[in-house]
């Protein structure tokens, strides 16, 4: 087909389409003419696979870039490529202004992962990322959001473990690559939906009135 | 203090902080001449929450100044208070090209909802992101990201107690709106970090020797 099918078929416009060939994060169509060339279904997978990082995972453009280059390098390697995907999908938050309290963070996040008997290599993002959030929980008066994080753990746990279910289930498909990429992509957008819905469910469980009474400060567990 | 001093104990440049207050999102210092103003403790707070939502939360400025509008709008109705939030928190996606798959999806969404005896009124952005996350995962081959997306909800059930727990602990101490606009950005944060964590650890134990060997096609579970 034609660029115009694609764009049709895909609904992505044109201009967006050549500027994703330009950026390498599309592959070239077949050339049929100095200025035409020809696309076919893998082009429309590949702009789905774009769209859905975009405006599914709200990843920003520099990002999807980076992991459609894990994308495009397979490997039967399952932590390598989690490690990759992982680290395009998760840069390193700013460094804390507070140098001091960000290191002695990290070692709390280290210890608790030891703890747990959690294997985790060093240096690994998630790790400051989770040491940031203390530190700004601590900076903002809330440190007892710790033990949220704490009662987190058990539950990351078991996500785990239905995200390499579904890894390793999807293996033989097309690759674990893009398994892995769409299942982390789209399942922190659904874990964070879900989260919302399960937040709002809870509360009108806890409050079945849907508000308290006036005067009432009390919250009836 | 004068800007100079909570610029350099919040470590926000200046004309950061002069944006910010340009837009409201600080309230003013307290003026001392035509020229100058003093700020306190409640500004060096305030900063530190906008920088938090901006840098661990990953937030954009426009979804900050949206979200510190609840904040200023101090409320006791919890429920109220999570739609405010969660709907700053959670914009709409980019409706999809397939308008008849959205809406198939949503209607998938609700009736799992509905299903779980899970409370949700009409026109929850959840709903739409979720029902968005299944066309996506539908366009990609990846239908059967839905089982996983089934298999989420029951761990988003735990997320959603722990959550409640936080927020009515805290509810004495400055509020609810500040404890639920922290614990859902910081909480969403956390929630990812140990998410990739979680995959690692599994992986690996899954894979004692950290790698499959050459030419095994078969997981061993």
């Amino acid at each position: 087909m034609r660029i115009g099918e694609l764009s049709k078929r895909t609904g992505v416009a044109v201009p967006t389409i050549k500027y994703y060939l330009r950026e390498g994060m599309l592959q070239p169509g077949e050339r049929t003419s100095p200025n035409q060339a020809r696309y076919d279904e893998t082009h429309i997978h590949r702009l789905r696979l774009v769209r859905a990082l975009i405006d599914v995972g709200g990843l920003p453009v520099a990002t999807v870039k980076e992991v459609l280059t894990s994308v495009d390098s397979p490997s039967d390697n399952i932590e390598k490529l989690l490690g990759t995907v992982q680290h395009a999908l998760f840069p390193a938050p700013p460094p804390s202004q507070e140098a001091a309290m960000q290191e002695a963070a990290e070692q709390q996040v280290r210890a608790m992962i030891d703890e747990l008997g959690w294997y985790c290599r060093d240096g690994h993002p998630a790790v400051s990322a989770l040491a940031t959030v203390l530190v700004s929980a601590q900076a903002l008066g809330h440190g007892e959001f710790l033990d949220t994080v704490r009662r987190y753990v058990a539950i990351a746990e078991q996500i785990g473990v239905v995200d390499l279910d579904y890894i390793a289930d999807r293996r033989f498909v097309d690759g674990m690559v893009e398994s892995v990429v769409v299942g982390t992509v789209l399942g922190d957008t659904a874990l964070i939906a879900l989260r919302r819905l399960a937040q709002v469910s809870e509360s009108a469980k806890r409050f079945p009135d849907r508000r308290r009474p006036e005067g009432q400060t009390e919250v009836s567990g």
